[in-house]
């Protein structure tokens, strides 16, 4: 199965001014194609920070994804450091050109905005159907817009050129029970079961303590025999199902 | 000023399933006492990827605080490896054992409950006044529970250890006026004020676009200038100033 990585690019992040919605989006898409999502890491806007964690991520993962830093001020510079990860120089994409000098009327052109053209050399571009500037593919990098907005447009418009594998679907469930009175069992279950991935998640919902239990893979047969070894576990314990929890 | 960086682990966020929430609330209170937070990175329940992270992120950064992954049931493989990390065996801790004795009745005391309280030898108990189980520290490691609640009392706990600096202060302001526009007189407010960060952040509300200004630094007088500077230029653009986004 494929594997991914994410790199979301940005202080607003790591401030804590910013709650980061890329990461669930873009995960479940990923799921959907059969890519596997195997790490993200937040970085700030620095620099080396950005050449070493690229160079770093993209040596070990089949793709990965940036989001951020490809807007016109001056905290946007995730491109002139994309660029000196691959060693590449920065140049104007006449394409990239074309399209924002088409999307802005001429009193709004300027320096600025034109700098949104610019990728390292041998990009090709990801439309943008939402604000023009285009984000980009190097290798296996694809840099895309932090706005989610852009970025999902993005990622609609790159989907097509992934090579995925299998789905990976997912079965869940959750009781009020708590999580050390089924654990003996749940080991035994996910013991017989090496082939789906087990995950248990303590929740507090209305004041009372539940377990949700989610089922992964990509067997749809070997899911469901899982799914009922764990229901027909609850059923031993008596346990009474809940709603899903919403946090 | 010293830094930090935090370990999130747990397939439930690689999956989409679970939106995180312990970042922004993280970052906001280290900021609070002047720790910054320079890395997230997001991690699955796998051991070597544990171990490899864990020795990069500590040997790196100031302070390390991880999440997720010390529960009771087959999923919560955090203590093993943060031991093997630190090349250390797993001990029961006996005072862990005892709280964990007198917060269950007899009948709800069994093996997996009890592994809340291993811990690699050597680490310092961080108190969890929600359920009980302890998180812990070892060296510059602070090992805390994946559930929101219980993270943010056991950081309440440890935080009085943590050496800060000055605080991280922030000031902000919201328009309708696009980053394009404003971007060559926001880098150079920027030139005059290198000890003030300032970001620039593109929203979209009712429809229109707009851009929040955010300037963070520890010196009052200094981000206040700065403010000051960057409403000077809105009134110049005759940008009119916009309600905070809350997206």
């Amino acid at each position: 199965m494929a594997n991914a990585c994410l790199i979301i690019i940005g202080n607003e992040i790591l401030s804590g001014r910013t709650q980061d919605k890329n990461l669930a989006w873009l995960a479940a898409q990923l799921g959907e194609i059969g890519i596997r999502l195997m790490e993200v890491r937040v970085i700030p806007d620095i620099g080396e920070t950005i050449v070493e964690t690229l160079n770093a991520c993209r040596a070990r993962f089949d793709y990965v994804f940036t989001t951020g830093g490809i807007g016109p001020t001056h905290d946007d510079i995730t491109t002139e450091f994309v660029a000196k990860a691959f060693q590449k120089p920065v140049i104007r994409h006449p394409e990239a050109e074309r399209r924002l000098l088409a999307h802005y009327t001429p009193d709004m052109v300027n320096e600025a905005r034109l700098k949104m053209a610019d990728v390292p050399e041998g990009a090709e571009l990801i439309d943008n159907p939402v604000s023009a500037a285009p984000g980009y593919r190097i290798g296996n990098v694809f840099v895309m817009a932090g706005v989610p907005r852009i970025m999902q447009a993005m990622f609609d418009n790159i989907k097509g050129q992934l090579r995925g594998g299998a789905k990976i679907l997912s079965r869940s469930v959750a009781a009020y029970i708590t999580e050390g009175t089924i654990a003996a069992e749940l080991t035994a279950i996910q013991g017989s079961f090496p082939d789906v991935e087990i995950g248990s998640y303590p929740f507090m919902q209305s004041g009372r303590l539940g377990t949700s239990l989610v089922a992964r893979g990509t067997d749809a047969a070997r899911l469901s025999l899982c799914y009922d070894a764990i229901g027909a576990m609850l059923e031993r314990f008596n346990a009474e199902i809940a709603a899903p929890p919403t946090a």
